[in-house]
């Protein structure tokens, strides 16, 4: 793992912690952050040896999203055109995109702990992960709506298909802010802990049993869940079909049943 | 304002509440109700001061669904020919599906305040808005079963990516009445209250919450949303970039940011 | 109904009971269960007297999913040519596909009782049925990712549609187990009941009540709703418009209305 | 039919004739001619007696596209505010895609008979027409490209689906002016004449062999054809089973088939 | 090959030569024909044996469309509800449409030769096959118009992929008769030869080329060009590549490759 | 513009001009070819004076196609695990298709200029180009086929939207080779040029031509009907009324109107 600025990664039990390291500053998203995230997960992609990543924010916040000196600063590039401003902040709001995008498309399970503030750039990140959990006491709020914008990173994209789409509404509209607990009657986050440490225990754990699965089948699993999001039942079934003519194939299948006809957990290669 | 038969509109505070008002026939949707309702919410639509809307009903109910009447004399004016009167009733359903299609299109958000019996096709009409709220002994039924048809203006098609497909199947299969707590416990409904006036107290509040809110932001926020009940993720970054590509040069931005900076309630243009 | 080897199938008061019939295997799905099992719904859909199915297992649960036996022969099968392999398995998921396929596309809803295990292949059935209710002790676990595979015969695609993005995935990734209650809050489930009795007792009465309304309107009805699963909201309002216009000319409307009028219960032909 | 300002609409032999009526000014299209547009083709879709439409223009040319002057009238009601005036443009854009979308949207077929000038906005016209005629000296333009702008009503959307996308990125890109003859062979018109007259025969006459087959099928024709330009294969062929399942009921085949016996013309009602 | 009544099934050269064979009714599509053409291509599908398929009609013609006697005995099985009716005529259309889909979904190419008429029907099964060829007199006409329907077993919903949008709809409409050159200059066929015997010369040999490929190859590509008829370029990229990871672990690409170096003509395992 | 191993890049005119630049190796596509026509195209997305691309080959010929070394090394570095090789593979074939994405990506209108052969991996290229152009000897091949695959970088994926679907599965399923005057009249070419000289002074002017419009309405007009390959024609109409919401009020349009009026030739800023 290489130094970044915006962000803390440690690798241990196959499991990659991927910690947001600007405490003093709330963990807002700057510019370093933006582009630092594309790196990390472009490796966490390409390293056997991850099968589960976590995604947290160091001090007692996990963000409270982006950086309003980024945002200003993209404004202060306008020129007097309005058609190549237009194009100009279209590729902008595309790039950022990109950005969670790779969390999205990470071909590893991403489960986000979350205690504190989770503000409107923080709710686009964790849209973008496989799983949410949060202490109680965390605070989520789709604050674009209060800066005179709307949500332009995933928020609005991927968020309906978790939460009811009534309640994603409401939240959308009035920015009001959530705790832990209305956040997992919705399906916001999976579970609840008392506090920051018993949620990185908690949520570490669920993903060190998941690093200690078959990658070939956690792959193709996590693959088949983001394709049924846009396609249908039909499509995704022919999808499977013709993903695991291959997988199949796999020694994994041979590891887990001859673990299983010996009572014995199974061990998997990378 | 125009004088409206079966509804009576009423504009405060940049909010418009729409209200069913045939009390005395359970706010049954008479050929009155469908006309009015495209004028009304094309109304809404091209006035700038409008920013949020309210539907409820007058007197006790909120409504017992279309008019009996009605669904009568469309078939008394079928012919011998059943191709042709398929033709007919094909075009008459589609007529009706456009009133509800205005409220589901309408660019403000629809907020539904849901009082007593909420049945047929009052379930067809709250399935169009963005949000609901009830009183914890609002009764609510897809009654069109129990008439022997396929509800046919939106309740079958809008309805699933509100509530869960299984309950969503139990309630279309068997007419079952529930009330505002279940409702509430399956997304049906995003809050109750504990009478009518409580209901519209509380759905006020939030309607004018909205409406304070800047209207190129909450109407670029429910586009998004919207278009997300049918499309994939990715064609929804695409087309938020797109969108804000000429929003973010707005200067409702500018004023969110100076007010925020300052501490001050921004105030909007319509 | 002919014999079967894998279930039990009786037809009474309108209701097809289709029963799992090994408890001794734990009701392990078989060679004889995934043909058995089509033969059946084509039956089903054939049989104008059939209104409403009830899916069970005999015995102490429901199903243990796909026998391990037959999973092997098809390992068994394969040659030196991985190409040739690829298709072969590819074509032989597919036709495992198609008899919960059959499940899904049955004309008429299809709901599952469901005690003890309902493990791996049987979350596929179960996530095929329209409507799914258990004991508050059944165990429930997508069991797959423990023989090192993603489940292929439906659940990735089905179920997401039934209970939230997030739970989903933890249930994939992780196979945890999870119990009655868990399963309801979660959507997954419409139901509980104390045991296995008061299951099937309250399921065939669901059953009943609506085999009892039009068999015109609920087969409108389950269309509408299949169909909304992957299709958009304008095209699903132009499918039920062009579905109603031979549909309400049919007598069933007339039927309940005078019933209707009249107070009384309407008797609908098959 | 009522007066139009800019079109002249004749009925004859259950064949619609509507013809662009300014040709003092190259038949642009004004203010009048996309409102008179709309109210024209819901007369055509209400009337039995029409079963099919040919537009064509007065004088030497089709028509020269949208009348430039309203397009600067459209510019001069700009305010200040950047987002304010995208709203009001992209509305601006609906409302004048709603005039063409009448025509696509037309229940019966709708032949363009075409001669001189076919620029700009014509080029969007008769993309949304059912089939193409014209002399072999007509001229055809995408003349958007040099007033600055990407066309917005309809042939960047419907033109790819009628002529090859290799000459339709030429076209468009370029601006390129094409004969009839070149225009027939990449599949813009079907067939081209001698000249005006000989074109407005032969189209008319097309048009009575339409007129004269059984309106039933025409429409169901029309429309499978409509629906196939946006979806799949398998979701079509669900559709005409569902559409026919009334419309094999209708007299018209019973009609067909005993005119079919007996070797004479059949006679269709309206 | 089992004993055919509307066919006569032979296979040469890993060709399968499926004829048409009721030259004495000009080939009408009877109930046998429905109900063998499935057969047919299942077992096509299941014999490796059979790498090409070449449909053609015994006589002097390729075949008169559906069998009138036929369509007229599902008429009479009608009722005297008319949402019953519906619910039977859309059933009988669909598994009529099955017959054509066994075409269409065929692992293998198939080619259509065709001489004297073909009509109707006969241009909803060419429809369904992969590539067309005819004689310079062949006739072609969607007749179905004539006879007061709109064709329901898939000429509207595939043909516009293979011929131009606009002449589909003339076609489509009209019923107009085109011949060997005209079909083949609107894509209809590939190409035009001089009588019948060139023409089974012609694309026998087209035939026993394609079988000379690499199965593997062949049935991807198939398979990718079918996929690509109703999804995206993103999603058939997607497909793709998921495909080939496994086909391209097969010896077939080995065995070209070093035919390749070696000059030689590669043999394939079936 | 950088040093380029595979290519050779100019720029002038307005117009880059992308040489493939191995042609002592027929232009095969080598490692460096991948990896730099991302490169270079990222470029070209960057650089606002360049407003059209052509692509051509060095020497004789265009490009006979993927490097055969090139994929032999792929095929060398699979591993013992079936499952893990198909993952490598399948990401293996992404990264390639992306480097062909990159083109048909890119903002600006990209013109293949192809003399000599044509095969194999350089059909997967012009078909991602917008435009193609070809000398009348010029050879085209879909030559995977004869190395025993599925063509996986773009071939079977856009080609058919170029092509007629019937010749497009004749030509992929038997190789066979066209030249120029075949290619044009299927639309795989636009035009074809008696030598190499010819055509690349023709597709400069053309490029030239493209390169003096204005920019911002090039750039919506290529993303419309790039768009509009894979969306319907309702999406496609709201998706062009976005865009120009902004692109509209920019100055290009008064340039062109002016310029229009005053009957002179616009200068639109890059």
């Amino acid at each position: 793992m290489s130094d970044y600025k915006a962000f803390n990664v440690v690798l241990a039990d196959k499991v990659a912690h991927v910690v947001i390291n600007r405490p003093e500053k709330v963990n807002a998203m700057n510019a370093d952050f933006w582009r630092e995230i594309i790196d990390i997960f472009r490796w966490i992609d390409d390293t056997d040896e991850v099968r589960a990543v976590v995604i947290s924010g160091a001090g007692k916040h996990f963000s409270s999203g982006i950086d309003l000196m980024m945002l200003a600063s993209v404004g202060s590039q306008l020129g007097p055109d309005v058609g190549r401003n237009a194009e100009k902040l279209r590729r902008k709001i595309l790039e950022l995109q990109a950005s969670f995008n790779a969390v999205d498309n990470c071909r590893k399970p991403v489960l986000a702990a979350i205690q504190g503030y989770c503000l409107g750039g923080a709710i686009d990140l964790i849209s973008a992960c496989d799983m949410r959990y949060s202490t109680v006491d965390a605070q989520f709020s789709i604050k674009e709506i209060d800066i005179g914008m709307a949500a332009d990173v995933g928020t609005l994209q991927r968020l309906p298909r978790i939460i009811g789409d009534g309640m994603m509404r409401e939240l959308a509209f009035t920015g009001r802010t959530i705790e832990g607990e209305e956040a997992r009657s919705m399906g916001l986050v999976n579970r609840t802990y008392a506090d920051a440490d018993a949620l990185l225990d908690g949520v570490m754990g669920i993903a060190r049993e998941i690093a200690s699965k078959s990658p070939v089948a956690i792959r193709g699993t996590k693959e088949m869940i983001r394709y049924m999001r846009d396609h249908r039942v039909d499509d995704g079934l022919e999808y499977i079909a013709t993903w695991n003519a291959a997988m199949l194939q796999s020694a994994d299948l041979r590891v887990a049943m001859t673990a299983h006809m010996s009572k014995q957990k199974p061990e998997f290669a990378d």
